[in-house]
């Protein structure tokens, strides 16, 4: 399991009438750790987009909200890859103020094809990249 | 079980680099489903919030990614009541492009006390908007 | 000029801590009721970017927030293109919550080559269905 | 004239179906410069709305879109307090990626009283804090 956090600051275009943090943008919060949380063990996005055509993309996601967020508040949001497979990821994504946990989250994410949409085996370089050992089985060319 | 649906179009800020719907945004497009299916039963947010001083917050959510939206597409919203409690609402909400399932969704909100935040029973009003039965027991008074 | 307005809600999506939509939000509005404009005149955005390989650009943006608009609120959004040119467009849009205005603003497009990011001469199909005159002066093919 | 800047990076909930960032959300940009460059004067926004009931709000925005802000790209982006009067800040704000200037914006922000709404008076704990010489007139009473 790869393990990481990152701060997170609140603004105001996070914040809604109610005076928390909108339910929908620690989805972006979660994003964006996920996306440093990748950029930490060398992969870059726009990269694996543009040089390999491949895309993360998210295929479920659960989530509990605990207690709100507020404006100025300081986030640690986490990205802990908890099991990586052929073709997907599972993401732990709790997000802390201080001590008291504000989210409880998990993220399947999936790697696709960006010219055909399809799920494809995540690239070596990603396996490599994440410590997950890249096994080339007999089979391969049967998936 | 009280069924709402609603149209939504994707436009342009709906979407991201990867051409279809950012993963945050369907979560926009439930909340307003949500929001549109209490006014058609009455009830308002607003007045909720100003004069009974009641909020509506989601506890969690679960949501699969079947398939990308994307510019332009039109899309069906759900939001069905499927489960009305005294102090909870479980909201079914699949999104649909035409026969096409894009998202199954489940999201669980709570009602809370807008200056104290906490979880409070719903009030009567929204109760019987929503059709449940509203019964008084003799320990109410002990909640 | 075409006039055009479109009714947009509220969502709390829009809103922020300080009870209000936020500023950067009513952008996306505009957005919106510039997309139905151009809709409403046959023009398709995806059609454009994906067949002739073009995107319209904002190039500069004039907003003067009048007041505020709240949660719930139905405003009528406007896009009146008053300058229909070779390579740009320019679209007023005020923001209306029944007879008082919220927003003025004032939107300059351009039209590019999705590929190269270059500003490019709007499509005659485009400019036919604005309704300006498509001239093809003997010099045409110069620029 | 204060002169502040922050780095800020391209998630890809910034960016669009174009591949570039959307152009209300340079608005959230300029939102976050602007927040920290009022935190590094010592001037938190919610304590300002709680403690004084006041609020600071955009009044106009004028911005011109020089070139696009792509997924990855790591932004500079300015909040030069280039006026500061009794009721409202003048706030010029460029956006630069390396050397190359994206964003040409400036933004208007005047102080409201969070309960009426009304335009007030710059609180002297602000103006002093930015560094504005706080006089008091005789007359100051009748405002």
């Amino acid at each position: 399991m790869r393990e990481f956090s990152t701060p997170t600051r609140v603004y105001i275009e996070d914040t809604d009438a109610g005076g928390v943090v909108f339910y929908a943008n620690y989805l972006r919060y979660l994003e964006r750790a996920r996306t440093e949380a990748l950029r930490s063990c060398g992969i870059s996005l726009p990269e694996l987009q543009h040089e390999q055509r491949r895309l993360f993309v998210v295929k479920s996601i659960k989530a509990d909200y605990l207690a709100p967020a507020r404006l100025d508040d300081e986030l640690t949001v986490h990205a802990n890859m908890i099991e990586i497979k052929r073709a997907s990821l599972v993401c732990q994504q709790p997000v802390f103020r201080g001590d008291q946990q504000l989210l409880e989250s998990s993220v399947i994410l999936a790697c696709i094809d960006a010219d055909t949409g399809r799920a494809v085996r995540l690239p070596d370089s990603v396996l490599g990249a994440l410590g997950a050992s890249v096994t080339h089985s007999p089979t391969a060319g049967a998936h």
